[in-house]
């Protein structure tokens, strides 16, 4: 926390005390990177719809909803009682369960491309899983994914994530930068690294690995780099390319899913061949998956006397998950969709407003139930344009514990916001106001970021 | 199903009839190829203590317990009770939880040795996860696995699972070979496969990589190898080299945990630098783990300046698997582990004598509350000898099959038990039972391959 910041609350005393026993056993007092902050993270007591309560009993509206992963919100009661009724029949066991063939059915008949689906346990898995059945389809090694892209911790999809102007290389030719010291030479070697929407200089590095190119890898609204959509050009451009040079065109919309109903894809004249899955599907609950055609999905068949990508896993398709993520879909309809893109544009629309009356250098970009600030005038359209300097991180680091701490919002800390059903108007005034305060009060250090003496 | 097994029941009706729906939208109709049986996997019902019932009102006795996952069976109420609990309060959050503090705290209590501990979602992402903390602590790119040994689907780590005599050379020095069709040439470089418990042969491959290697990958009790343990003496000899090499031993712990209170390296008197847990202390639900000494862990402490494994995970962590988790361990506290290893015991011994009575060939290998059925004279002690050829996986199955639709008796069909808390004497007294009359219809087929004409 900034001390610059007035009249912080004496709060996250309780949860200083978890923290002081968390640094004992868990490596830097987490477990998810993600959760932590300084001097500590704060735990939380309860959770109900978008409200969190944490153990000092200061309750919170929640506009992050697990890193996306919670389209209704905390905790919400037709999911827990379909879940405790499940509960008292099993949690997993070496047999199935109608529920992974309903929840399969469900997914199936939102998307007409998702002819056959596999669940895994994460978004992770999914990624990696969709990698390697692309590998098997095609019998190639290599992969191609945007600079700055987040797709899990597989070594392949994690390369050059983290990317900086330090090694970052020539836009031309994007380095492949690992994220993870020691990662072997030969990850980085089978990764090509493509500047997201840039059609020229992807298909001109494709061309260059064109024999070697198991699948193009697209997240189609990648939140690192800047959650902005790939254009219809770009998808267009590359599924061409993969048609021309057996190649798949893959999507990662284990975050994405949630703005459309069937998926981000919807918006594209073309369709991928495969797509992963995570997040909001599990209703809560650990998921992943990967759907796409029966002939490539075919690899994962254990019937095929030559099964080219044998696969299992302990808890995959468990009936906790796929029952919570049945019902989060079936909730998650065509109105509920519209309804909440809908609220999350009237929330763009009035932090717009609240940019303009604070005279901020702000920009917002996103889609469906999605959208990240960004701390410039106009909107990037790269991950490079995008990427935030050391200076710019502790601005938006301000302003997110000022939301945390002062207004009881609690934002990504990449500055977006993902929204869920229990959402309201009043909650979306709420934002803008808090925002509004918060623009006023990071704005002389902004200026003095935006105009260098 | 063997046609030449006689009265078979007309039982699995309804679950042909989900098997029909599930073709159509999970490739092969699973979406773990574990519960895959021909001619369709069963559908459970409902499933309690040791006992799944399934969708046609069979019920069965459960010896597989979710492939070795559920140590206190299906749906035990203190479990239950205190998910139900959770569930109220949220599964998910941006946010900690102490269900995670208190869970972290509870295994670092049994085993000194896992002085800092980081949660994922499943074995597969612990393993992963733990030799890439391997490379980013040393610096080093490769691991040495064992011939056969099975730890999820990482690529590094699955490499010679399934290696066969077609393909898997010369023992002094075993061939990487790859599980998935596609898997890139840089994976099988970085992977030395070396003879399970074999010392003079794998400090020889070791050395040939000395300055290589990040991790020695060892599961004590390899299930796929053939549920054999590693020797006192292999375990000293590949630490010592680890020392000598800059090198770390790592141990993959996901199934073998169970066998003692504080995992089966409790047995050794040299210990693993990180071990990967998963499958039991989940307590029903997904879960992964990495526990190891502090400076190791450290790699991944996002405090760090430079942080040289940036790790996280939307679901890691989740307080329920971790509620589930920590209840399920309390429970199976150094009573309870000696309980069921002593009625394991039993069973074997009961069992070894239904071999005795039925004049087989066929010898039991294990560990605590783990043990696996081979069908040859003498209990294997190598991968290559516990190999199973299509003639005597063709037995396997129809004993399998047997037991699972004439005798109501699941066991995994490796010909495995796992046991579970809640199984009784009885039940130990059926299984064995079972065996008997089981051994004596596979008899005159298992002659017939042992004694060829």
């Amino acid at each position: 926390m900034n001390s610059q910041i007035p009249n912080q609350k004496q709060n996250g005393e309780s949860s200083k005390v978890i923290y002081d026993r968390a640094v004992q056993v868990l490596t830097g007092g987490v477990s998810r990177n993600t959760i932590f902050r300084n001097p500590h993270p704060y735990y939380v007591a309860s959770a109900n719809g978008s409200y969190i309560k944490d153990i000092d009993g200061i309750e919170r509206l929640d506009f992050a909803n697990n890193m996306a992963s919670l389209i209704h919100g905390h905790s919400h009661p037709t999911i827990i009682n379909a879940v405790i009724s499940q509960l008292h029949k099993g949690t997993a066991f070496t047999m199935g369960s109608e529920a992974e063939v309903s929840f399969a059915e469900l997914l199936s008949s939102r998307s007409p491309e998702f002819q056959k689906i596999r669940f895994m346990n994460s978004g992770t898995e999914a990624v990696m899983t969709m990698i390697k059945v692309a590998r098997a389809y095609t019998g190639k090694p290599k992969i191609a994914k945007a600079e700055g892209a987040y797709h899990g911790t597989y070594d392949y999809a994690e390369i050059s994530q983290t990317a900086h102007p330090g090694n970052w290389g020539d836009i031309n030719k994007p380095n492949p930068v690992p994220v993870v010291q020691g990662t072997p030479q030969g990850v980085m070697d089978e990764v090509v690294i493509y500047p997201f929407n840039d059609i020229e200089r992807t298909i001109s590095l494709l061309d260059q690995n064109a024999d070697q190119i198991a699948c193009v890898l697209i997240d189609p609204i990648p939140h690192r780099v800047g959650l902005f959509p790939a254009t219809n050009e770009f998808v267009e451009a590359i599924y061409k390319w993969t048609r021309k040079n057996n190649a798949l065109m893959v999507f990662d919309e284990v975050v994405t899913y949630r703005v459309n109903y069937s998926g981000a894809q919807n918006s594209y004249t073309v369709k991928p061949d495969l797509t992963a899955l995570g997040k909001i599907i599990g209703g809560g609950f650990a998921i992943g998956a990967v759907a796409g055609t029966s002939e490539i999905m075919d690899v994962l068949d254990p019937r095929q006397t030559f099964l080219r990508h044998p696969h299992s896993g302990t808890f995959s398709a468990n009936p906790i998950s796929t029952t919570a993520g049945r019902i989060a879909m079936e909730m998650f309809d065509e109105q509920a969709v519209a309804n909440l893109n809908a609220l999350t544009l009237t929330a763009k629309r009035q932090i717009a407003e609240s940019i303009k009356i604070a005279d901020v250098p702000i920009s917002i970009t996103g889609a469906g139930s999605m959208f990240r600030l960004h701390f410039r005038e106009k909107a990037p359209t790269s991950y490079r344009e995008a990427y935030q300097t050391k200076e710019t991180k502790e601005i938006i680091n301000d302003l997110i514990d000022y939301l945390f701490i002062e207004e009881n919002i609690i934002m990504i800390n990449t500055c977006s916001c993902m929204f869920a059903t229990t959402l309201t108007q009043q909650n979306v005034d709420r934002l803008s106001e808090a925002l509004l305060h918060g623009f006023k009060l990071i704005k002389p250090k902004l200026e003095c970021l935006t105009k260098p003496i």
